[in-house]
């Protein structure tokens, strides 16, 4: 018997981006912008987040792991356990740049670190 | 040391979506269209391919198992093993209906059975 229940576990791509993005406190802190994705195991490493320029953050791009997200059915979006001042010092790239996940080995881990994943 | 190497290895899902995928010929099929996803794992678990009406296969999503696409960075695009005749009685559904990996729980079980995966 086929017990395997992919019908609550999986989420498409095009309803993951997009989706906004909330601290502990319930602010909303930006969206989810893209997924950065190990290319031959399929996991997904990491969420890119796009703030709009809210609370004069700018239009970097702040990638955080995967693992960090966590689903709020309630608000319809997803959590992080990240404050603005944290925020302040956190790994990000302007949008005009090439992202340092293809250019830079140890970009991904150097992000996990900052996070403590 | 960190011998962990993500430069080369990830992937955005920004470059994965809309990349062309080609049949073992070099017969372009269609492009990527979407990722379905682990929620919890983060998981890549399949690829939604569109075809775009290509060779009378309509406007239908193909989902094919993630781990069946290989890059090839000769065509700058994804190879599945797979010919048209096969195509034909592939699971699929219509752009119109809501995803039945949202609605059916042995959905996805079926696709990789189906390509044997």
């Amino acid at each position: 018997m086929d017990t395997s229940n992919t019908a609550s576990e999986t989420i498409c791509s095009d309803k993951v981006e997009g989706t906004a993005v909330y601290d502990n406190n319930g602010e909303k802190l930006g969206s989810i912008e893209s997924l950065m994705i190990d290319k031959r195991s399929g996991q997904v490493r990491h969420a890119v987040l796009e703030f709009g320029g809210f609370l004069g953050l700018g239009t970097d791009r702040y990638p955080v792991p995967w693992s960090m997200l966590k689903y709020d059915t309630n608000r319809d979006g997803y959590v992080v356990p990240i404050d603005n001042s944290r925020l302040a010092d956190a790994p990000r790239y302007p949008l005009t740049e090439e992202s340092p996940f293809t250019t830079d080995a140890g970009y991904g881990q150097r992000v996990n670190n900052f996070y403590g994943y």
